[in-house]
């Protein structure tokens, strides 16, 4: 049924409506390479379960996915360990990020979602304890999982990351001290650091997430790439959680599952119908998309397919 | 199409599937009148947009709906002063209760949404604002948008919480402090406790929640209670923050917009096809109805009506 | 030995030195009352424990000593309880007002020490459960320790406070809700909102604090307010508790324990020589007289009497 | 005056006073070398700013000081930058440990003051930038401050610390987040962890500290380590800040500024009269030495010197 739509009629009609007012926000620049990028970009990749692909400007680019990259690494993780990953991360949304720390405090270490970036970098460690070759098993599941062999991480951002990274170096050591991370903390923290360097286009990441919108089964391989059980837990985290301090508006004003990361992207799953990708870097004050926020609302008002 | 569903029958397999591992859980009992309830009553209401009803058991007998009238108090709210609201109270999840007060310290007494207790008071602050009778007119409002004229308070249990309510005492003065209360705090702790002691049955909450799957429209009254925009507005904050520290794992078991009170009741909403209320008064460990998020994610399991 | 020193020769070298720079801060202007004093009052008394009297400017007028009344308050709990006190109100410094709440939330309704609000407030509570007529009886009490039948709340302030004493109202209903306020919370608060309003000038409070100084025994009266142990107590805990965030600066720039109130009044003790009172209402950041601090800080320099 | 008073009579009464109460409390054991220690031991050395000796015991055994250090690195630090050291680190007392992170939050990454973990480690990121051999010329200091050659940081234990210190890792990172940490957090915390490693016995400490008795000059060598102020300052901060979340008891029972470490040792003070030191590694559960503060405390009421 979905595929009667013109989606592609609807992203030109979306885009020729923005006016200088959307044009505003800024680029994340607390990394040099992110600070780089085009500010004019914007790609938006749609693919039905039915496999009818619809695109729009740069969604055959490649950039930053960022924070996006969590859901991929939290599949591999629950593919792995199953229901026992919810011991150690928790399944609940986690009210501002001033209270990150005094929430891991007071729970003992144990993060309360698997998006923020203390529940992103237990996933790490738990993968690290899981696999041989972490960095290397989690691109090849990714790739394997999207079907797109050249999926790659940015050694260079990585690097950066790496650099500024000390909030980050801060958390994992504050969870090790509770216990809850197993492994040395940098080698948690490289693959932590490479999994947010991974660079995909709108397209390629649409790929990678259509699963979600098909019940665990990539559509275009057939290969079950997690149980439905799984992936519908996956989008339930994604709607509870997958945006920062702004879940409750995404939520309202897209209304459906979906990830941002501080590149520009957001990746959002109707299930049963799509996957949409959108980039535009420049970020708004919750460090989302705002241009991307705008795309997905009028998708889904236009298409009337908010979940609400 | 959903009245293809026999529901009924569904509620029936259910119910005959619970065994006595799932008769646990405590009733709330910080109150006496609470504390006296029969905990093996059990009752199971929906009724579609087309107005086909199913029932089961206690469906019919009037309980403590508490905090599932925050939803209806917020309705009111809404329609009176718009998207104005949204500078008293927020519409972002709020982490765990133990952050409450530190998360109002720090945001400078803003409640993170209308459904934590902070929140709901300063929505019964803005009705003592707008209404010349606020108690008399709140549940004139409650009865017009239900279409059910004995819907009352219990002036008992709205006692008993007053005089228990220390916590809300300090909730209110400490917002008060900020400015973000603008009445007596007496008056507006009133109009709250009255609304937390209002007593519904299963089908009367269904009969009041339905406009919330009908697009702000009472099927049966015919009547626009909110409209389109702000229904889907409330939708999207019961799958936010409807179910306290629960709301994600509420999201992945059930997959619906809802909202429970700890007098065992919860109610759901599947936007576009139907309303439902059960009733079970033993709680979880998180103040949610044991059986009652049980029937809930059975029946969504069941008729594979859950969003994600 | 210590009447060998000219403290009132000391005193005028240090007014004299005063330049415009000193001249700074703002009077408290929350409550009506406070605001309307003249900022340029100055008033200095000191009394040595051989009952020499210095005094300058202002000394005789008086003022709204608020917290300066805490310590008096605590002194009868004491002298009533004992030691059994501690169970309900720490005796350890606070760490910023910030913390106050999450800190009281963390350790269960129990107050951190009895100079901050919340415990100020719960020495309150233990004096209405102890005593018949509160209000009066601790009147009486200071009374009797000053030796000065004309000590009286300020009623006018009192109420003043009561109105927009928000703030406190949260404190004590949420200390209620841990159990640990026994009384209502309205007859708690209306003596502590009188104990606030207590007027009493430079002179009068040196002589009702003189007991500090001399192990417990009023030199002037002869008689015994508490016991030597509990005096150490006392001057302890404003050693380490009496100036809210500025306790750690009180420490070295002036080296003696005292206690300050927001109507610009500090007294502080030398154990075993003396006590000193200064009044001056224009308040640093910290809420603690700019000029006062100045005085006092100058007194222990000139004449090396600090403790460290 | 003071060498009037037979203090090895005092603490052999102590001493022999000592029932098997007093045995309680436990080794520190969160590293395997302080694990080792032999609980029984008991040292306690005294030296009067006239020099005359008294010592108990284990007095001239060595042991791991631990935080008693951190007296002495702020000491170098403060000789070095001078009052510019305060606008990286405060000097109010914290509350407690629970809420250290959220206070840096709060505060910008600012430690409330120098004794706790997190103002400690600014100070040694302060020494890392103003010296060239740091770990070399902090050891320097110490020996020429005691005048004993042979004080020397215990390797082992530096490693162990570093090993298990993934809170302190933490607290370095996330105060470099605020900008509060200039030097790589590797090299910062070498010296921290070295600087708690350094092995003195009680008549060593007691030499080191025994300039904050003598207004900043150490009366056996005759050379000024710091000056007068900068000394009052130090006592002051020991005063408010020397005991974790026993400050104010401490206080109360002892009135003496004082630091303690979690190997037993506590360092105490009484400015113009003289330095003790105690030894006895069975801790309370404040962290502090059980018997040494009892030690303390004895001394105190039995010489009458405390400050209150």
């Amino acid at each position: 049924m979905t595929d009667a739509i013109d989606y592609q009629e609807i992203f030109r009609e979306i885009v020729s409506g923005f006016t200088d007012a959307d044009d505003r926000g800024d680029v994340a620049a607390y990394i040099p390479e992110l600070g780089k990028i085009d500010p004019r970009k914007l790609g938006i990749h749609l693919t039905t379960v039915e496999q009818i692909h619809y695109s729009f400007g740069d969604s055959d680019e490649k950039f930053s996915i960022q924070s996006i990259a969590k859901v991929l690494s939290l599949t591999l993780a629950l593919k792995i360990l199953g229901k026992d990953i919810w011991t150690r991360v928790g399944v609940e949304p986690s009210g501002s990020a001033f209270n990150s720390l005094v929430q891991l405090e007071y729970e003992k270490g144990i993060p309360r979602n698997p998006f923020i970036n203390a529940g992103a970098i237990v996933v790490c460690d738990i993968l690290v304890s899981c696999l041989t070759d972490p960095k290397v098993e989690l691109l090849e599941f990714i790739r394997e999982t999207s079907g797109i062999p050249t999926i790659d991480y940015c050694s260079t951002v990585a690097e950066s990351e790496k650099r500024m990274g000390f909030r980050n170096i801060a958390l994992v050591n504050f969870m090790k001290d509770f216990g809850n991370i197993h492994n040395d903390a940098d080698l948690v923290l490289d693959l932590y650091f490479h999994l947010c360097s991974i660079e995909m286009s709108c397209k390629e990441i649409v790929q990678a997430f259509l699963f979600l919108a098909a019940d665990g089964i990539n559509p275009v391989t057939k290969t079950t790439v997690i149980n439905s059980q799984r992936s519908k837990r996956i989008n339930s985290l994604m709607q509870m959680c997958g945006f920062y301090d702004e879940a409750g508006e995404f939520a309202f004003r897209v209304g459906l599952p979906g990830k941002s990361g501080v590149g520009g992207g957001i990746v959002a799953v109707h299930p049963g119908k799509f996957c949409i990708a959108v980039w535009s870097p420049k970020l708004n004050e919750n460090g989302n998309s705002h241009k991307g926020m705008k795309v997905l609302e009028e998708v889904t008002t236009k298409t009337k397919f908010s979940i609400f």
